[in-house]
């Protein structure tokens, strides 16, 4: 039996039965319903050996939960409802260490599927395939806008806060591999509140906001007293020769979330607190493009859109 | 400016202006529209250097289409209309031969264009990596059921005529590059005769029409006599030690699609050859689980649903 056709059956005994999926697994495509008013919300995200993760050195089950995670948090920038997950795997033939490339990829899914529970994402579908280069996972997931409609990248407005969920910062040193897609918390605020734009932290803070203000077509003040650090970042910066807020403005891989929102609803968000995670002011949109930051002392200045250029999302 | 923002930036330029989709390009996910009525179909294929192409020896916009066309004849499998494919590639650092890794993306990218734009698809997403590694290409692509609902594989009866477009066999000596996806065939036959299933030949007659056969728990009958037969797999035979007929069964990547249509729909269509692409009949679904083949002499013995495993569609 093929290594694909072995998943395939290892899927069909594992995956919880789906109850919402015209057609699943097993077919030429999957069939997804229950779009009548909803807009279909996509996206996809390819991790690397050696670029996203390090295969020699992390346990499978945790980049396969990155692989899932990093979409969701697409998908929660969006404030999507997940649907489902379609896994593209590509395996090196003799497997990684011990495992064989069939176990390879039944380790991927059993760190996917935990996640995929969570957040009542069907896993519908996928290719799997082996070759003699290195481990690459492409994810796409599929989503449903709710009533209030997809939160996107260019709905900032001059005057609205800028908040962000959570700490930032040192992801590095773990949590870039135990991403907690902020899909709830997306959906809470999207619909008790209302926001004008969104964007994931995925390749930095400052990096990300950059992106906000440009597609919104204004630019962003960053009050840098008030970023919130995460431990990580305080820890990383004992040994890295940078400081912590560097690390918060340029890390990466928090997947923390970034919005923008009329002063009004962001003041109501800051002292109402729905979340379970810290919600911060840490700065507003402002008419002149650009990224700047503002110091403790008032004074502005051009603030660097550092950040990880590479894995972005298109 | 990073490869994936320059990517980013020739795309905006370079791909038709977008009226279908509610958000494109340059979000953390596309949202796209026009699904009220309608399922949501998606499939998702990766194609990868040395297994489905060899970089080296073929122009990458050949391999773009290739990588965009087998989704496409997925969504055709499923008489799905397709809407948005969304495209990640991991490219190889320094690129291939004389092209750097941007100018290897673009020229994936225009092999994938005249496809797009034949099948209304809108290139609306994707991702793009570099690594140390060869290069792989992983499409998704999203379609819309008609008002006719999927085809499935699931869907063949017994008594059902089992019917191909076009010719089979030898496609490795180009075809295979060329895919041209059975996507109008598909909706304009399901639109207007009654099918009650479908698969796309992809890796193999004999393995799929097995496919097909389990799907719809019953068996299948060949009769070898009937299979129409590529050119190519004259060709091909004439050096390889194997028949033609063993080529159009086993050779896969033909992208035809396989029907299984009630007795007098086929016999409508057979009669009619609606399509620019002939129609036919090439055996029929039965009650006993199998495949079987019938030779001249009307015997029955069982068929080996031989194939290419490893790149089959979950």
């Amino acid at each position: 039996m093929s290594l694909e056709k072995e998943l395939l059956a290892w899927l069909k005994e594992n995956l919880p039965p789906s109850g919402r999926l015209p057609v699943g697994l097993g077919d030429d495509a999957a069939v997804l319903g229950g779009f009548e008013r909803a807009g279909v919300v996509v996206t996809t995200d390819m991790l690397t050996d050696g670029v996203d993760f390090l295969l020699a050195e992390v346990e499978p089950r945790r980049v396969g939960r990155k692989a899932l995670g990093v979409n969701l948090s697409d998908l929660a920038a969006m404030a999507a409802e997940p649907v489902a997950g379609f896994v593209s795997l590509v395996l090196p033939r003799q497997g990684s260490g011990r495992r064989s490339a069939l176990e390879l990829a039944i380790e991927l899914y059993r760190g996917m599927m935990p996640l995929a529970e969570q957040f009542q994402v069907e896993i519908a579908g996928g290719d799997t395939n082996t070759w003699d280069g290195p481990l690459a996972i492409s994810v796409t997931a599929v989503g449903k806008t709710t009533l209030r409609g997809p939160l996107t990248r260019s709905g900032g407005q001059v005057g609205d806060q800028l908040l962000v969920t959570g700490r930032l910062g040192g992801s590095i040193l773990g949590r870039h591999l135990e991403v907690e897609p902020r899909v709830r918390e997306a959906l809470q605020l999207h619909a008790d509140y209302q926001l004008h734009g969104g964007i994931d932290v995925s390749d930095g803070l400052a990096l990300d906001v950059a992106r906000l203000a440009a597609a919104s077509g204004v630019g962003a003040v960053l009050e840098l007293d008030a970023i919130p650090i995460a431990e990580a970042a305080e820890r990383l910066a004992e040994r890295s020769g940078r400081s912590a807020l560097e690390h918060a403005l340029g890390d990466g891989e928090d997947f923390e979330l970034v919005l923008a929102a009329p002063d009004q609803e962001a003041t109501r968000i800051l002292e109402d607190q729905p979340l379970s995670v810290p919600v911060t002011r840490i700065g507003e949109l402002v008419e002149e493009t650009g990224l700047w930051q503002v110091e403790a002392d008032g004074q502005r200045t051009v603030l660097a859109a550092r950040g990880y250029e590479h894995r972005g999302d298109e």
